[in-house]
């Protein structure tokens, strides 16, 4: 096995690109399946969601809501250390994410013409929250305190059941602490088309959250494709996640190391980078990584990952801040004394970690940032959740009718050289008035 | 013909949802044939580009890329009013627009954590002007200055050349008074295939804006596909233009009539939606709009449009703003003495029109704000163009030593509940360390 096999960047760079090529899976039969379930669930609702419920998370269903007396004896029966580590995450992602809920003023433009935009939560939203081998309660936080400083009236949120047709109380305990109401024992692909579609028991949402597997993450594409006409947005496009850890001789190879496994552990197809000017520092974080590895629970699955990992090595911090930029990481570590240099011109990336105290793990539970970030490239176009995810704005005008005098012949003027007399028209009309 | 058929709102509510459903167009044979023009761009690049001018501009392209003197003809050529009108237009747009850029403030966690949002611009963008029957600058203007605004370096604007090759000189004005200096003659589905995939003369950009007709629609659908897996974006799905009226005895009817065939004449399949409480004023209303449109040139497109064109009668304005929002118009004209009742309750809309004197075309061109907005019920999740469709925010945090031992538990608690003892490890080895 090598991991962390070394390119420099330049001379390299062709066979370095094709090593940071993205995972990509070919989803023609997800998609059919996935589809399938779509139409089921559109036309039988609950009734296929028990279904389905029989099938893949192998319970027998009686509500698909959870109960308040369920919510009430999960609080109960969690550990008050795992609640206190809830809360104080709970707290910090608050302070940050309310900070991003901005009023803008109204501009006014000139005599008799005002402009403005008004924040609207959406209205109804949807989070999904994977279930599997362990409970992602922390992204329920994640989802849910953005969405209640929005304001979003209606959130639903949507995980699997376990065989006795219970959700984990650690995700019950975070959904209650950040006011989620509705709660529903659904996972997988019919989760995605029930919060699509709407059933007896769960609303349609207009908007859908979370990550999941490969089965989720189609169902989402989907359920925006123009051909439901169902008028419905996602979050951002998923894919595998990844981190890239920047280290100059300031950093600690074993803090490197630690924090490049911690991305691995995540699944096979995650991506995990090393860069550096230092050949040196490259070795010694790859020598901590193989000790490091043995010593993991899930060793197979970060042991997957790190075959197709890469290190890079760069001529100087110009080179690696223009890899980091192209390459547009989710999780971007500096362990580095040039960090304001990094932060300056760092333009593609999700979320950063700044200096040797600050792992990435400190950022997926509890710093404040959000840890739903794009992922695949995505950092070139898209932002991570954050409180802008679940508001519109609106925009509004209001123009007196001395505003109109002065701005309708412009107006006119432009409508006329367009060839579009109607709207030349609607100014026409009011200004003749009097 | 019989236009702007009344419905009333909640006895005639199925039939009125029926009226109301937006038209939905099967695509597949457009996607078949964009698809095509995909691999054909992706493999043949510029020379795929001179092929598609030929056969569908009608035009023997030399150069791609419109010339330094090519604008400056442009410039000498245009009227000198319609000059002045763009360049007020321009003043508006941008003084509106400059508003939306705000800078977060650093957020102090709790003693040694720090973390904050930085404004970074989508390096390279795409915007693409429609040609066809008349030049749409103002188009170039709704896009351009957001993008200058934002900070985008690399900005790409594709329009469709005439038979001589040429692109209207409005248009060029426009962009080169918006700081744009890439503009390309290539229209259609070849021009976002050109953005998405790079070729020659065009660079490849991280997400594409701008409005288009069916092929352009269905191309911007097909380059955010994952099967490309190009890691793109684009501003909002596409639909046709629509508006809703909503008159109370204060308002006026020909102005009413005046807006609602101002949206008619954008297309066949535009959606114009009339709402009062009054039946005497739909029928106001009503007879002006037939009066209005016999002086149109464009009166067979408006009056298509106007087939399909609806009235909704409401008991009081309760009724009306449920109504509305349960629309969710791209553009809301408000004639009534109680706009704050409005005002304060649209949670779903594009861009609002206050008052007898606020028609949609000031928004069209000139009023400050963006005409780029979400149509076909997309306005309960999505926002129109603003500074911020052009900006990520990227994510920072940054942890000292003290700071990560307060918080570290917080995170090792989770990260063991979540069984991901790599999260938890790149903590202990941090805190261990001393």
């Amino acid at each position: 096995m090598e991991i962390l096999k070394t390119y420099k960047y330049q001379e390299e760079l062709n066979a370095l690109n094709q090593a940071l090529t993205r995972p990509f899976k070919d989803a023609k039969t997800i998609n059919d399946l996935v589809c399938q379930i779509f139409i089921n669930v559109r036309d039988n609702k609950d009734k296929a969601l028990k279904e389905y419920a029989k099938t893949f998370d192998k319970t027998d269903l009686k509500e698909i809501k959870v109960t308040t007396e369920e919510i009430t004896e999960a609080i109960s029966s969690i550990d008050q250390n795992l609640k206190n580590a809830i809360t104080t995450a709970y707290e910090n992602i608050r302070k940050f994410h309310i900070n991003q809920y901005n009023v803008e003023k109204v501009v006014n433009i000139s005599e008799g013409i005002q402009c403005w935009r008004k924040n609207a939560p959406i209205e109804k939203v949807g989070l999904y929250i994977p279930g599997g081998s362990a409970p992602l309660f922390s992204t329920v936080l994640m989802l849910s305190i953005p969405a209640n400083i929005a304001g979003c009236k209606d959130v639903s949120l949507c995980t699997p059941p376990n065989k006795e047709g219970k959700i984990h109380p650690a995700i019950l305990f975070a959904a209650n602490l950040c006011g989620v109401k509705n709660i529903y024992k659904v996972g997988g692909a019919q989760a995605i088309a029930a919060m699509a579609f709407g059933t007896e028991s769960i609303n349609k949402v207009y908007k859908i959250f979370g990550p999941g597997n490969q089965y989720v993450t189609a169902a989402k594409q989907l359920a925006i494709d123009p051909i439901w006409n169902l008028g419905l947005a996602i979050d951002m496009p998923a894919g595998p996640s990844e981190v890239l850890v920047y280290i100059d001789s300031s950093g600690v190879a074993a803090y490197a190391a630690a924090d490049l496994l911690s991305q691995a552990e995540h699944g096979a197809d995650s991506q995990v980078v090393l860069v550096s000017s230092n050949e040196n520092i490259l070795n010694e974080v790859r020598d901590e990584v193989k000790k490091q590895l043995e010593l993991l629970p899930r060793k197979n699955i970060a042991e997957a990952a790190l075959n197709y990992s890469v290190s890079v090595l760069v001529k100087d911090k110009e080179e690696a801040i223009q890899m980091i930029n192209d390459y547009a990481p989710e999780h971007l570590i500096l362990q580095t004394k040039e960090e304001d240099f990094f932060i300056e011109r760092i333009v593609n990336a999700g979320s950063v970690f700044i200096g040797n105290f600050t792992p990435e793990s400190a950022g997926d539970y509890a710093s404040g940032t959000n840890h739903t970030l794009p992922t695949n490239g995505y950092a070139r176009s898209h932002s991570g959740v954050s409180v802008d995810s679940f508001i519109k704005k609106i925009t509004f005008q209001k123009i007196s009718e001395e505003g109109l005098k002065e701005l309708g012949p412009t107006i006119e003027i432009m409508a006329e050289a367009e060839e579009l007399m109607a709207h030349k028209n609607a100014v026409s009309i009011r200004l003749k008035k009097k």
